[in-house]
C-alpha cells in the first residue's frame, strides 16, 4: 500500500474557506454553534460562507441561498441539515467543486439497512466527484494546534491546550473525555471523529497524522474498522515513521458489538483477531479510556524507547513493596542498583531506610532540606535504571509537595525517566506542580505499571519481514480430505502416508503396504462431523480390526443416509507430539488471517488461539507460536524433547502466503501433530474462495 | 474456632487511660505528635500519662518518671522509644498491669533474624502477662468514629469524616491514601495498622470489626498473614455476620514477597493459595488500592445483595457502547428492559435515542427540563434492572451537572442501585454533588464494572458446609506407590487393579491375571523421578513386551545404582478420560490446603490449579472443579461424555478430611484419570507428617 491510496487531508484540517449548510442563529442549534465555533472561538482567518436560503445574514456574516450561489469552490462544506436533506446537499456541494464535506447529521447506517443504503449513495457521490466526505453522524474535528474546529460542540472554546497527541475517534463523548485531560497538561493537538465513515475512515486520518510533524503519538478509540486492510497499511506507515499508535477497541463482547453497530454502524470484528493484529503491527492496545489517556501521554513524553530497568522509589515502605510487587507481577524487571548508587544512598539516607530497589527512604528523608532531592538524583543517574517509578500514596502536605518539587527539578536532566504516581484523591499542590511541569502523574499504581509494560513492549517491538513463496497452484474441483492432503504435500507440508481405497479389500492391501497400526477415514461428500458420524476409526492394529472397522463404518454411514464408497487409509502417527491447529480464513474486517493454537479438543476447551494478518514471515510465525498460553506444552518439558517449532513456523508461513494469494476461503488444519522432528497434518479441510463468476452465480 | 480465641479489643480501641512512654515536646517527634494527637486533636476525655524520666511536665500535662510511678494500671501504653529500650519498657508496662501496649518503634523483624528474636520475646511477655501488644513497627490506630487516635501521624487531625468502613493495614502509607478518600465522602470509621504483629494480628482486628456495630464493611490491605488459620476463622465470623470483607494482598511476585518481608516482616505465602482461600471464605479480592477504595465504598453503600440485572444509561452513544461492552466482557448481564419501560422511554426521549439497554438518550435529553430525570426514573424502576450504570464520559458543564442532580434526587427512592462513573479529569460541580450525596462516583469505567462484578460475586457467594468423614487410619511405615495406592483404595478411591511382583516371572503371572495391556512400575526406595529414570513402562501389550520391559528396566536402574527388586504390575487404563491432579499440602501460612487442576504435563505447562483450605464439603469441591481454566476439558465436549465430576468431588473431600486430620505432610495424586464413570488414581505419592517425636528428633 502506498501513499497515493490515502488522500491529502490538509484542505480538510486547515481549510481556507468553509461553507456552513444550515447555518442558523437559533440558540444551541448545530448550525449556530458550528458557525460560532469557527467565527468567534477559533483562529480561523479564512472565508466563512453561511448557506441558508431563508436569511440574508447569519451571525453578522453574509448568507448564501445555496452552494451554487457561492463565489467559488470552498475547501470544506459543513452539512448541518436534517437527514433527508443531506444527500441532496452533498450533490450540490460536489457540483460546486467542494473539496471536503463534513456531515454531522445522524440517522443513517446506525439505524439499519435503509440508512446503510444512503451511506452507499454518499460514497458513490464521493467516488464520482472526487469530493471526499467526512461522516455522517460525526461530531466533527478539532485542529487544536491551529485553534480551528469544524464542530458544533459547545465546549470547543475550552480546547486551548494543543500538543503532540493526535486523537482519532468515531463518536464524540469518549473523545471529549480525552480532551479534558488538558487539565493535567495532556494536550491533544488534532482530534478527528469520523462517525459512520461513509467515505473517509479512521485509516485516512491515522495516515495523515503519521505525516503531520506536530503529532508525536496517535491515540485511537475505535468502535470498528470500515476498511481493515487500509487501516493496517496506515499502521505500517506509523511503524515506519517511528510514531507510536495506542488504541482502544470497543466491541469485545456481544453486547459491545451490538451497541457499536447501533452507534456508528461499525462492524466490530473479532476482538481476538483485532488484538492479535494490533500486536503484529506494533499497535499498543489498552483496555479503558483512562489507560488510553495515560499511556498516550507517556508515549508523547518518552517516544519509542526500550526502558527496561525500573527502580521503585518511595517514602512509604508498603507502597514501595506494592509497587515492586506489581512490577514483578507484570513480568517487568527491577534494576539492580550499582554499588555506587547504594553506597551513596546509604551515606545520605536515614539509617533504617531501604536502599535496595525498591528504595524506601521513609518520610524522614524530608526532615533535611535537599536530602530527598540528592537521593533521587543518585537513583536517576543509576546506570541500570531506565525508569524511576515514584508512587506517592497519600497527600502528606509539605512532604509530598516537596517530593513533587524535587521531581520537577530533576526531570529535565534526569537520564532515567521519572514516573510519578499520585495515588491519593487529594489534589494537593504537589499534584498540580507535577501536572504543570508536564509530568502528569498516573493516578493508579497498577495502571502506571501496565502503561510502563506497554511502553517497554513497544520499545522492544519491531516490524517483521514478509516472506514471498512461489507456491504450486491448486488442482480444480472440490477438495476432500485426501485431495486436501495431496495439496498440502505438494506445498511441502507433511501428511501421514495414506492411500485412497474403494473397498475393504483395497483397504487391507493399502494397510499392509503402509504398515499397521492404521487409521481409516471415510471420504463422503458433504459429511462434516466425521468423528461424530462414525466415519473415522483410529488405532487399527491388524487386518481383522480394519475389516471390522470398515463394516461398522458402512453400517453407521448407511444409517445416516450416506454410502461408504471411498475411504482414506493412513499410517497411525505415534510417538511424542502435541496436537496443535493452524488455520486460514478471510476475516470480514481484516481480510486473510492465519490462526494458530492448541489443537484437537483443546481449541474449543481452552480457546488458546492467536492470529496474524497474512502474509507474514518466519519471525512473525515464531512470535505467534510463542504467544499462545499453552506454549509450554510444546516443550521441552519433563525431559520430553520440544516440538519442532521451525517446522510449525514454516507451515504457518505457507498458510500466510496462501492467504495473500486469495484463492482459499478457509483452511483448517486440525489437529496438526507437532513432534520433535516435524509437524504432521492429521486432518485438513480446505474451502476454495468462490471465483468471481461463482460468486456472482451464488448471489 | 470460637470467640474466646479472639481478645476483646475495646480497651485498646476506646481506652479511658493512656500512658505515653517517651512523651516529648521536641517538634515533629513521635513522642510529641502522639501526645498532641491524643490531647488536642481528639475527643479523648480519659486520662493521659506522659512517661518521661527527665521531665516534670510534657505539653502541660504532669509527666511520670516510669510506668511504676503511675497511680494505677492504664488501658493502653504507647511506646515511643528507641528500639533498644522497647523490650524493657514492655516488661515495665506488663508489670504495671497495662491492658495493651502499642509499639510504634521499627527496627525489629523487618531487619532480620535478630529482630525476629526480639519479637518472639515480646510475644512471650504478652503470653505470660496477659498484656496484649500491638506492633511493633506500627503507625498506630485511629478510631475515627470516636475521634480518637493512638498515632503519631501529623495529619491525623484531618481525619474527621468517620463512617462504616473498618480499615486494616500493616503499614501506614497505603492506609493513609485510603483515609484520604474522605474527600469523596468515603469514610473510614476505624483504622488499625498492625505493623509487625509480634502479638496481636490482623485477624484480631478483623474479628473485632465483625462485632463492631458501627462497621459495615471491612477493608483489608495485607502484606502477609502471621496466623493464617485464625485469619480464616475471623473471615468465617464475618461471613456469618453478613459483613463483607474486601482485601488487597501484596506479595504476588518474588519482588513483592521480598519487599514485604523487609517492610513488616510478613510471610507473604503463595498468591494463588491466598486468592483461592479468599474465594472459599467469601473475601472479595481486589488488585489495586483504588479498587480497594471504590469496592469497599460500594459495599458500604449497598451491603451484600445479588444485583445481577445491569442497565447502562448514558447520553453518549460511544460511552454507552463501551460500558455495555465491558459488562459483557466481565460476564455480567444487561437487563432486558420491560416493554413498559421501553415504551415509556420511547414516549419521552428524543426520536433517535436508543431506548434498549444500553440506553443512549443523547445530550438532547437535557434540552427539556426534567426529561432526563423522568427517563432515569423509568429505568430505575424497571423490574429487570437491579443496577443502573451511569457513565459520564466528560464534563459538559450544565448538562453533566444536571445529570448529577437527577441521580442525587432519584437515588434515595430508587429500587435499582444508581452507580455513576465520572470519567473526566474535570472535577466539575456535578462531581462534587455526587460525592456530597454519598454516591461517590467511580473514576474508571472498567474499574466500576469490575467492582460491580465483585459485588455480584459476593451477593451470590454463600459459605459451604464441611463434611466430616470417618476415615481409616494409615498403616505404619514408608508408603511406596503400591502401599500408597492400597491406602487410597482403603479410603474408597479407585486405583488400577495391580499386584506387587518381585521377578519377571511373577510379573507375567500378574499380567495374565489382570489382563493385557499392562503398566510396569519399579518400586525402588528413594527413587523420585520414575519416568525419567526408566522405571515406568506403559502400554505393554503381551508377555513378550512385559519381559522385555523388565529387562530394560533392570539395565536402566542398575546403570543408576538401583536394583529392580520389586515392581507394580497394573492394568493399563484406557478409554476416554482427562488427566487431572489432586494434592494436599501443609501451607506455611494457612495450614492444610487441597489442590486440584489439570494433570500430567499440563500442571507444569498451564499452571491451571486451584486450592482450598481443608476441611471442606462436596459443594466446595465442585466449586474447585468448576473454577479451573481448563474446566471445559472435563466435558462433555464434542459428543464425548463428560468426566464423572461427582467422583472427583468425592476424592477432593477425602483429601480435605485427611488434611484436617493432620497425619499427612503431602499427598500428590497425579495423574488422576477422570473418566465418565469415575476417577482412577494412576500415580500417588504420600508423605506422612512427622510425628511430634520424629519432628523433634529431626531438629
Amino acid at each position: 500500500m502506498v501513499a497515493r491510496d490515502f488522500p491529502d487531508l490538509s484542505r480538510l484540517l486547515s481549510p481556507r474557506s468553509v461553507a456552513i449548510l444550515g447555518a442558523s442563529e437559533r440558540p444551541r442549534s448545530v448550525g449556530s454553534d458550528t458557525l460560532l465555533n469557527l467565527a468567534e472561538h477559533s483562529d480561523f482567518d479564512g472565508q466563512i460562507f453561511p448557506v441558508n436560503p431563508g436569511r440574508e445574514r447569519v451571525h453578522g456574516l453574509r448568507a448564501y441561498s445555496a452552494m451554487s450561489a457561492l463565489p467559488g469552490p470552498v475547501d470544506v462544506a459543513v452539512v448541518c441539515l436534517p437527514a433527508d436533506a443531506v444527500v441532496g446537499a452533498l450533490r450540490d456541494c460536489a457540483a460546486a467543486g467542494t473539496g471536503f464535506a463534513v456531515v454531522f447529521t445522524s440517522g443513517f447506517g446506525e439505524t439499519g439497512d435503509e440508512g446503510r443504503a444512503v451511506e452507499a449513495e454518499m460514497a458513490e457521490i464521493a467516488r464520482q466527484s472526487g469530493m471526499r466526505i467526512y461522516g455522517p453522524n460525526s461530531p466533527g474535528l478539532s485542529n487544536i494546534n491551529r485553534r480551528l474546529g469544524l464542530t458544533f460542540s459547545p465546549v470547543f472554546k475550552n480546547d486551548t491546550l494543543g500538543g503532540g497527541i493526535g486523537l482519532v475517534t468515531q463518536g464524540g463523548g469518549l473523545g471529549r473525555a480525552f480532551i479534558q485531560a488538558s487539565e493535567r497538561g495532556i494536550g491533544v493537538g488534532l482530534w478527528c471523529s469520523t462517525g459512520n465513515e461513509a467515505d473517509l475512515t479512521m485509516a485516512d486520518v491515522v495516515y495523515h497524522m503519521v505525516g503531520d510533524p506536530d503529532i508525536k503519538v496517535i491515540a485511537l478509540l475505535a468502535e470498528g474498522f470500515r476498511d481493515g486492510p487500509r487501516f493496517l497499511a496506515a499502521a505500517r506507515a506509523a511503524a515506519r515513521a517511528g510514531k507510536p499508535v495506542v488504541a482502544m477497541k470497543v466491541g469485545k463482547s456481544d453486547y459491545g458489538v451490538a451497541a457499536t453497530r447501533s452507534h456508528t454502524a461499525a462492524l466490530a470484528g473479532s476482538a481476538a483477531v483485532t488484538s492479535a493484529l494490533f500486536r503484529q503491527h506494533g499497535i499498543v492496545e489498552v483496555e479503558d479510556l483512562d489507560e488510553l489517556i495515560d499511556t498516550v501521554a507517556l508515549f508523547e513524553r518518552v517516544g519509542i524507547a526500550p526502558r527496561r530497568g525500573i527502580c521503585v522509589y518511595s517514602f512509604s515502605g508498603g507502597t514501595a513493596a506494592l509497587a515492586a510487587d506489581m512490577v514483578g507481577s507484570a513480568g517487568l524487571i527491577l534494576s539492580e542498583l550499582a554499588p555506587g548508587t547504594r553506597a551513596g544512598l546509604r551515606a545520605l539516607a536515614p539509617s533504617y531506610a531501604a536502599v535496595d530497589n525498591p528504595v524506601d527512604l521513609t518520610t524522614q528523608v524530608f526532615t533535611q532540606d535537599k536530602l530527598n532531592r540528592d537521593c533521587l538524583s543518585l537513583v536517576a543517574r543509576d546506570p541500570a535504571t531506565d525508569v524511576v517509578l515514584l508512587p506517592i500514596p497519600a497527600d502528606y502536605g509539605p512532604i509530598t509537595d516537596r517530593s513533587a518539587d524535587d521531581m520537577v527539578a530533576l526531570a529535565p536532566d534526569s537520564p532515567a525517566l521519572l514516573l510519578p504516581v499520585w495515588m491519593s484523591g487529594h489534589r494537593a499542590a504537589g499534584y498540580a506542580t507535577l501536572n504543570a511541569a508536564g509530568l502528569a502523574p498516573f493516578r493508579s499504581l497498577g495502571k502506571a505499571v501496565t502503561a510502563l509494560k506497554r511502553l517497554i513492549w513497544r520499545g522492544d517491538w519491531s516490524p517483521s519481514g514478509t516472506s514471498t513463496l512461489a507456491l504450486p497452484a491448486f488442482p480444480p474441483g472440490e477438495l476432500d480430505e485426501a485431495a486436501a492432503k495431496a495439496v498440502l504435500a505438494d506445498l511441502g507440508l507433511t501428511v501421514p502416508e495414506g492411500r485412497v481405497v474403494t473397498s475393504a479389500r483395497q483397504a487391507g492391501e493399502a494397510a499392509r503396504g503402509i504398515g499397521f497400526p492404521v487409521v481409516l477415514k471415510a471420504l463422503v461428500p458433504g459429511l462434516l462431523h466425521k468423528t461424530e458420524a462414525g466415519a473415522v476409526a483410529v488405532g487399527l492394529m491388524d487386518e481383522q480390526a480394519l475389516a471390522a472397522a470398515w463394516g461398522a463404518m458402512m453400517t453407521s454411514l448407511s444409517a445416516q443416509g450416506h454410502r461408504l464408497e471411498r475411504a482414506l487409509v493412513e499410517r497411525m502417527e505415534q510417538g511424542p507430539g502435541v496436537e496443535v491447529m493452524a488455520g486460514l480464513h478471510r476475516d470480514p474486517v481484516f481480510g486473510p488471517v492465519v490462526s494458530f493454537g492448541l489443537g484437537g479438543v483443546m481449541v474449543e476447551a481452552l480457546s488458546d488461539v492467536t492470529h496474524r494478518a497474512a502474509p507474514f514471515g518466519r519471525d512473525e510465525a515464531l512470535a505467534m507460536i510463542d504467544e499462545i498460553r499453552g506454549r509450554a506444552l510444546l516443550g521441552p518439558l519433563r525431559g520430553r524433547p520440544g516440538a519442532d517449532l521451525g517446522a510449525l513456523a514454516d507451515l504457518l508461513v505457507i498458510l500466510a502466503a496462501l492467504g495473500a494469494r486469495g484463492d482459499i476461503a478457509e483452511m483448517d488444519l486440525n489437529p496438526v501433530r507437532a513432534g520433535p522432528a516435524g509437524a504432521t497434518v492429521l486432518d485438513a479441510v480446505i474451502l476454495r474462495a468462490p471465483t468471481e463468476i461463482e460468486g456472482k452465480a451464488r448471489q
